[in-house]
């Protein structure tokens, strides 16, 4: 069997993405798991390798099934939609806007062709996206994968080192949050965060569920819905053969999943998840002040296609400056490849 | 000037309270900073001894001024409330209750009267202190002591290494704790949060405050409550001159103040702070199926006295068994210690 075939898009250009692109493509170990392609623009990973000092070729191809994929060329297809005179790190525009959109409906439209295996996303600027023209048809990224590949369910789980979280809701306010919690959705989510657990070759996933509210309720002190919604549906997961348990207390089950407890969280808001997440993968380093450390990848879940994306944005305050951390890239391109892997051994599905 | 005198309640005689006592006060560091005085049963104590394999003398003494405070000698102010042939290891039950409240009663009488310089808390349990009578007066722990000190606004903050937390609501469900976001409480609480930096020691806090909904609201996308209530706040604290900031989105806040942007983070709800304290603080050891580490203090804030806590419960399934851990209680005494130094120095305030 071939090394997986990950496409990586390029991201918004005036971002950190063509630089992270560039450094994580610049370690040999990557191309000893999978072959990777870039989906952007060659000015801009070149204008990314004179600022980072990385002497790497460039391979201009039309379609993956060309691409050298060996240490020391990095594979692109390009989009060829930046004027680099116009391009500015760090600032919103409209050209980089409609060119990120442009990157990520082409890497779609490979895996949904079978021509790649999965795809790994650099981050794009929101408002750039808008005013780009995208932002009319999608609300944001992950809506887009959704919309282009035609799927109404699905689901964000973030991963970093052997701790997995899926969350019932995610981009809502709190007080809307606190309102999806139902034994549906909740049951839903569950069923998603087994599933994903399968996805990466885990035979028997153990699946701990948070509770909503302090303590998970304290009986029926704080809130009635781990009682009434988050119970029920753990115990209708387990009738279903999931090993499920919960609703655990928010505050120590990410102790416990960290410790081995659990092979994923089921989290049942963004922030319930991403704190434990972030507060363990993001590391200042005071006496350098930067970030030491970025780490976690973003997987959707739900998808025909394999999905992963760095859980970090553009960060257009470090772009152009060569100081960008690419842990969390190199994380999304380690964790598409083994869905990818796991994928091919179980369906017979993989790129030529 | 002497060194500080701290009250250790025994906690619930059936839970791992009077081990962690013993233990704690077998360190011999213990005694170079601070004056222990336990307030507890001398049986339980002597009973803790036996199955930890500790050979301490016992001094039972009537009022703080008689300890030897030296090592290798347990001071212990005697409530004689516990029949040991009754005492149940890991059992819920009224005797223990009674007992339980007690020595919090005695310990809050003696701070109250200048006798010692901090109170720190072993865990109750909430059923057992139900039984005992005392469940007809204060919902919890932390509710006697406000009723017996007479304060009506505290508040609960949360430490581990240096990293602190304090929350706007703990024990409400989450829907309550959002509607408790108000510009008025999270104002109050950002003030609490400023003093309890200064009563440690730090001259200028840098408080950073925590959004509520995801990525702070994200603009007005998810939520209002950042820019109506939590930003109008943050200004009129810095108009008071407290260094404040925020609203910051909270799953990026703890690593900000991990790494050294902030003393002290203003959490909206209580897993928020929780989630982040107890994700670092507690660690599971899958070799040995035990934790590892369970550290972690809670300070109860705005109280005429000093009281800290430790940030776990009874553990009635460890309990009488010898492998309980005392990083927590550790942690609570030196905190008192921490307090109750600057207050002497800011003050002129301590114990003979």
């Amino acid at each position: 069997m071939s090394l997986p075939l990950i496409a990586i898009t390029m991201g918004d250009p005036a971002g950190i993405g063509p630089e992270i692109t560039v450094k994580v493509l610049s370690r040999i170990d990557i191309y000893k798991t999978c072959r990777p392609l870039v989906i952007g623009a060659v000015n801009v990973l070149a204008d990314a390798m004179r600022f980072t000092h990385r002497a790497l070729q460039i391979n201009v191809i039309d379609s993956p099934q060309e691409g050298q994929y060996s240490f020391g060329t990095i594979d692109v297809i390009d989009m060829n939609n930046i004027d680099i005179e116009k391009l500015e790190y760090g600032k919103v525009s409209a050209l980089c806007g409609k060119a990120a959109g442009e990157y990520i409906a082409k890497a779609i439209e490979l895996a949904m062709a079978g021509l790649v295996d999965a795809v790994a996303t650099n981050p794009i600027n929101k408002e750039s996206f808008v005013l780009g023209g995208w932002g009319k048809m999608y609300p944001g990224h992950t809506e887009m994968f959704a919309d282009l590949t035609k799927t109404e369910r699905y689901s964000m789980m973030l991963q970093h080192e052997n701790f997995r979280v899926v969350h019932v809701s995610t981009h809502v306010s709190l007080v809307e949050a606190c309102r999806r919690v139902k034994k549906d959705r909740v049951l839903d989510t569950i069923r998603i965060a087994n599933a994903a657990c399968k996805a990466i070759g885990i035979d028997q996933p153990k699946v701990g569920v948070a509770g909503l509210n302090p303590h998970a309720g304290d009986g029926e002190l704080f809130g009635r819905e781990d009682i009434d919604e988050i119970q029920p549906a753990v115990l209708a997961a387990r009738e279903e053969g999931i090993d499920a348990s919960g609703p655990i207390p928010a505050d120590t089950i990410f102790s416990r999943a960290k410790g081995g407890w659990y092979d994923i969280v089921v989290a049942m808001y963004h922030d319930q998840g991403h704190i434990p997440l972030k507060t363990t993968g993001f590391v200042w380093d005071e006496s350098s002040k930067s970030w030491e450390s970025i780490s976690g990848v973003n997987v959707t879940l739900g998808l025909p296609i394999i999905r992963t994306s760095v859980d970090h944005g553009t960060a257009f305050g470090k772009a152009g400056k060569g100081t960008a951390r690419v842990d969390s890239l190199y994380e999304a391109i380690y964790m598409a490849t083994r869905f990818a892997v796991t994928r091919a051994k179980t369906q017979g599905l993989s790129a030529k």
